[in-house]
């Protein structure tokens, strides 16, 4: 992407409605732009990172075996008049009447809908288990949306639900959704900790909320420094195995973490003093299990091995793909902007033409910018250097190229790591093998 | 994807509410499920189909220079009360009361609010020319929705708006995106004839509709075989180019093509008999230049060279994402199902498993899929080959690999292509090879 014909526009001035780092560098950086009260526009820069994250999501959500459907935003009232929630769900609910005034709602979440979808489908115990997930915009009409992308009204979320024979595979699924979950924030380069939770309007009887640690997260976490070690590689544990998945659940489960809410002063003496981690955190992403509740109420039976009629226990599954850009923001930024992790960034590298028009440098420029393919940003606008550094910083592409007339007649390059500062002279060879490693 | 894992519903039964093929074949093969009139949720089948379509569009807006941005949804009356739509786009506008009684709309396109994005930032002719395209969920109630995808409420569009200094700029922008049209329906394996149009409630003074040749389309088209042969590679056309953009431009219109409402008697025989085709056809896209309609009404102006005040040009440029499914349906099916050319299918090839149980069956099988990775679906479940025959018909996977014991004592494939019943009995190597080479 050259700059110079890019839609990528940066602010100077901080935005004055945002109150957050994340709200305050999005804008700034031209990732978004506010269209209503907590609606939010994504610009080429900030999609480009949404469609990464969402990427990841999916993948992790492919590899524990879950299968993507994608269900419409505009529901019918009745889905919910089944399940008793319309009436319960409040004033967050978009309501909406068609030309034939027939009653429809922008879907918060769609437990009912997609009980509904299996139910057409699912005849016997061999059609289970299954889990179904998409990744669809949400509307939630909050009274004072804030934050940016972190509380906003329209949102992108992905939500998984799990169809079981019995409360041991309904088990089962809720752990591999677990492991990964925890795969996916690890992946993006975010510490995850997993706390048990009250299960509220979903219902049911298991739940646990995802919290990434952010020195300015909206709550006080506590919880054990293992938590920081934590790796889960795919060789570890299986999803095919159902004692991998207990092993996993056993180690996550077994350390201490509890939101400020939730903290037990008892148990937490428990944990040894060098190993007590209090932080600040943000939720991503919840995990709930409720049995039949929505199985029942919306009339989903399949025939057992037996014949006999079965209600398939559930759960649900929610990721927050749009707030985890601002989560990630959180977590990991500077007083010059934003820094990505690798597996997130916009693109990959920043390539900084100190004098466009200099023949050697734009030489340099273009032959770096053509072997990086599509992951670099190209900076070929006639500005002075300052605003390029700044512009860089603030979007926070995890290298820099930085080539100016001097390095150029010499073939090098000024390579900069965004997260560390550190910078290095290098060949184009150098540059190209550094940049692509990570 | 095992099928015997998947959730991948066929239907046995012809659906009463579906009148055309398409919308009978998207049922039948479980690519969608109808929610409510006119709203379909998109099963893992369906969904694939969509997703690749959509890549294609998406390649080839951004390989004429257009940007990815995504614009909500929801969005708020006072952005359409500037361009004074609101009270003209009358019922199949989706209007919403928010919490705070406010205005809203789910949108049915974003002329208005693209161009009081890009007034955001544009201040100068260094900022244009610029073309923004997302590819988002849209409304239209449209009072007696059917056909299934085709005239659906809630559809999957793309629409680009591009800003120009002057009409020149404009004219290059729009004959650009007619190229990437062309091209892009190309790719899907269809025949597009663009048209001369009304411009309707999207105003200005130029538009061409695409019109999909299908034999069970929905209007008479009159059109010169030419049309039949157009191939348009990337080597012959450069949108960096404008001769090369005018010269394809009057290649294209040069031609003579005209819907039964437009159609020119006098005209028409200006073509020689020998290329005169009729046909039916289906509308997939639309282009538009309105000049300075939305830009004055919305209050967009940049700073011209001479420091002067400049209103842009602009274009809108619409596929109809989702409607495309049932184009090519329209256009590529046969008694059995569906015929998917290539470039779309949901998977490349399905392995029909036709006694599992068999070890050498199963072995070859297991072999054959995981060589495909991805793009296969193996049918592994315990129903008898004429279940897996007609599936494989139904879903119109381009090839079939039917795996027998008899074969599989030898090592032996019976590879089918499904376009034109092909039958050969092949190795495991010669079968990979021709499945992979298209």
């Amino acid at each position: 992407m050259r700059l110079s014909r890019a839609f990528l526009p940066t602010l100077k001035e901080i935005p004055a409605e945002a109150a957050i780092a994340s709200h305050k560098l999005m804008l700034r950086a031209g990732m978004i732009r506010q269209t209503s009260a907590g609606i939010y526009a994504w610009l080429p820069l900030g999609l480009r990172v949404l469609k990464k994250v969402e990427q990841i999501v999916r993948e992790e959500q492919d590899a524990a075996g879950a299968q993507e459907i994608l269900m419409p935003t505009i529901q019918s009232a009745d889905l919910w008049r089944q399940s008793g929630r319309y009436d319960d769900y409040g004033k967050e609910m978009l309501r909406i009447r068609d030309r034939h005034d027939r009653e429809m709602l922008f879907g918060p979440t769609n437990e009912e809908m997609v009980t509904d979808i299996f139910k057409g489908y699912a005849k016997s115990y061999r059609d289970l288990p299954r889990n179904l997930y998409h990744i669809q915009w949400k509307f939630r009409d909050e009274v004072r949306p804030r934050f940016g992308v972190m509380r906003g009204r329209e949102f992108l979320m992905k939500d998984a639900y799990s169809f079981d024979m019995d409360v041991e595979g309904a088990t089962r699924s809720y752990r591999a959704m677990m492991l990964a979950y925890m795969r996916t924030f690890q992946r993006m380069g975010l510490r995850a900790v997993p706390m048990r939770a009250d299960t509220g309007p979903i219902g049911g009887n298991l739940s646990h909320e995802f919290i990434i640690l952010a020195p300015t997260g909206e709550s006080t976490v506590f919880y054990d420094a293992a938590f920081e070690e934590l790796k889960l590689s795919h060789a570890d544990y299986s999803y095919e195995k159902p004692e991998d998945l207990e092993n996993f659940f056993s180690q996550v489960t077994g350390l201490y973490a509890a939101t400020d809410e939730m903290h037990d002063e008892a148990a937490w003496t428990q944990v040894s003093a060098d190993r007590q981690r209090e932080g600040k955190g943000i939720e991503v992403g919840h995990i709930f299990f409720f049995g039949t509740k929505y199985s029942e109420k919306m009339g989903l039976t399949v025939a057992g091995p037996d014949g006999q009629p079965v209600v398939p226990q559930m759960g649900s599954y929610g990721i927050g793909v749009s707030r985890l850009l601002g989560a990630i923001i959180e977590a990991s930024h500077d007083e010059a902007g934003i820094i990505w992790p690798d597996a997130v960034a916009p693109f990959r590298c920043a390539i900084l033409n100190l004098k466009p028009g200099d023949l050697a440098t734009d030489a340099l420029s273009e032959k770096l910018y053509a072997a990086l393919g599509g992951d670099a940003v190209y900076d070929d606008r006639p500005d002075r250097a300052g605003v390029k550094f700044n512009d860089a910083d603030l979007a926070g592409y995890p290298w820099q190229a930085i080539i100016g007339p001097r390095g150029a007649a010499n073939e090098k390059i000024e390579l900069k790591r965004r997260a560390t500062g550190e910078r290095a002279e290098v060949s184009l060879e150098e540059a190209l093998h550094r940049i692509m490693a990570g």
